[in-house]
């Protein structure tokens, strides 16, 4: 158990930006919530998975939606707050503790909101270990954790309690009601024990996020390069093995919205010796990477798109034509990798043909 | 309070054709419903609103959706019940009836079959009076009660409990997911005291369209003019006048399916001395008729096509090129004409720029 101060929220930032592998959205904006709700007092408390009793009931909270839409409307916090009470209020069971759904972008900081505000704690945990674009790609759900009941708030109080067949379904229908809520909504889902949070969640992920960031910026503090800083820490987590896979120049990016998702490709052009074209493909966040259609590192696995001066996590919405970059993959926890879990959030739940092949063969 | 007959539901179908003025959807399914409920020793009782005690509670249940849907996959009603049965528990209470929330179209029958599966008595009276197209278009809603919390469930199990700002939202939200559903779920919404229903429901329109098909069925079985005979039992209800006021030959029909609904016009030239060609204006029900850009009758006064042989009302995913038809206009109930309904459900609640005249007014 610890309180976040200002230093990791600002460490995390950069570190759920990687972990975001382009999407999630900019965790910029939630990190300005929670510091808002510091200014006036409030604290953030993290726990390790451990420290939850088995008993305990722990809900999730999240933003759900075009983070584009985010930027327009900055939320309040009390809406996610809200979609949290509602759904105790139907369990008829007060929370214990609230978790992110997902470690990467913007949703690492959504709970951390709603503990400032709320004095709930906050598991240092999630069930994305980085960013995914679909409310079933979780390692609850591959692990039996329902995600139904599960309640949509917007900013104006308007809810839906939504009961479904299955965490596919409830994607589907939840996804729908968001896009009518205006683009952005908030979200209370996967309900559970603190047992079922210990058998299912990647845990440390909060940690992790925050280690990343204060790992580059030391680097860049000493002189270092953050780039090799980081993948000299990678061994020392659950994130076992990282790897530069490419270094280049932006020559082309396609991204349309489309069905609520921004979809598109990126290409880079290789320099310093790495020769040929690297086209990245996107779901919000980077799915694949191909040189001369010969695959370098597919999802689950990691693929971030750093700037190659500053070494900052660029996420889809940034990347621009002209941008130096370097492209990373990092190896994911194992518990992300068995054939249950590929088979929700691997290349298939992509509808990518290509298997999945770990990124340590790849390199 | 009295049993619901064959007979009755067989003169009902006509009758709620009738009142949907070519909406709501062919009322024929939602008989066959009851009546295979009947078969299996169900029965189905209603009650006039005054016997509805003051403080008990009410909860109308129906079909949303486009109806056309609804013949490809046929309801059992336990999705109506589910409706009901999750909003019961979520108000943490039990209902003493039920209600439709139309008298037009196959809502009038919805309620009937939960009640044949729930043994609820359904009261007598309903929230449109006749069919419209959208949930925000009740007398309930302009009398002050609110359809939220409200109930959507499809024949899967799943489902979305909605609570929002006001009754406009409610339908834009709950048509998403009904849309998300597959094109048709069940309702139950605009829960209510029994002193609510006496003030704000249109009374006895279950009789109304019960009495509406004993009276064209019995015309035709004494050889007498079966739409005269309708015009001539009209005064003695609470839709006090109506009027032929046009009898033509169909044609031109035009229609599309947008955004959840069957929008399109009908042309109809005259014949018998009727001069010039009547152009009527649908979405879903049938909105205005004009002859040469002159208004022949408006919302929410019924306009209803009637097969001119056989005296039968034709909804409209039924008109064809070549019908013969008599167009016959009838007005509405006072309560449903006052300034706050009119602006939720007369010309400007479907974008027409025409104010409303009462249909006596123009005949």
């Amino acid at each position: 158990m610890r309180q976040i101060t200002r230093q990791d929220l600002m460490d995390l930032a950069v570190g759920a930006a990687f972990l975001g592998t382009g999407g999630g959205g900019d965790p910029y904006i939630g990190r300005l919530m929670v510091q808002a709700a510091m200014d006036e007092g409030k604290t953030v408390t993290i726990l390790d998975p451990s420290e939850v009793p088995d008993d305990a009931l722990v809900i999730p909270t999240a933003m759900m939606g075009a983070p584009t839409v985010l930027v327009e409307k900055i939320p309040s916090g009390d809406e996610a707050v809200a979609s949290l009470r509602r759904l105790e209020a139907h369990l008829g069971r007060k929370a214990f503790a609230t978790i992110p759904i997902e470690c990467g972008g913007i949703n690492s900081t959504i709970p951390l909101l709603v503990g400032a505000l709320t004095g709930l704690p906050v598991v240092d945990a999630d069930g994305m270990g980085r960013a995914f674009p679909e409310l079933q790609m979780e390692t609850f759900s591959v692990l039996g954790v329902r995600g139904s009941p599960m309640v949509v708030t917007n900013e104006y109080g308007d809810s839906a309690l939504i009961e479904a067949r299955d965490d596919k379904f409830m994607e589907w229908i939840s996804r729908g009601v968001t896009i009518r809520m205006g683009g952005a909504a908030y979200i209370a889902e996967y309900s559970m024990s603190g047992a079922d949070v210990k058998r299912t969640a990647v845990p440390n992920t909060l940690s992790l996020g925050i280690r990343i960031g204060r790992c580059l910026r030391e680097a860049k503090t000493n002189h270092k390069n953050p780039i090799e800083a980081l993948l000299q820490m990678l061994p020392d987590t659950l994130y076992s093995y990282g790897k530069v896979i490419w270094r280049g120049k932006v020559i082309d990016v396609r991204r349309e919205t489309k069905m609520g998702w921004a979809l598109g490709f990126a290409r880079i052009e290789g320099v310093d010796g790495w020769k040929g074209t690297m086209e990245i493909q996107i779901q919000n966040e980077n799915l694949i990477a191909r040189v001369d259609g010969k695959v370098r590192a597919i999802v689950p696995d990691l693929i971030c798109i750093m700037e190659a001066e500053t070494a900052e996590p660029i996420t889809t919405e940034y990347l621009r034509y002209g941008q130096r970059v370097v492209v990373v993959s990092v190896a994911v926890p194992p518990m992300m990798r068995t054939p249950e879990a590929l088979e929700v959030f691997g290349p298939k739940g992509f509808h990518i043909n290509e298997p999945y092949t770990p990124i340590e063969q790849l390199t």
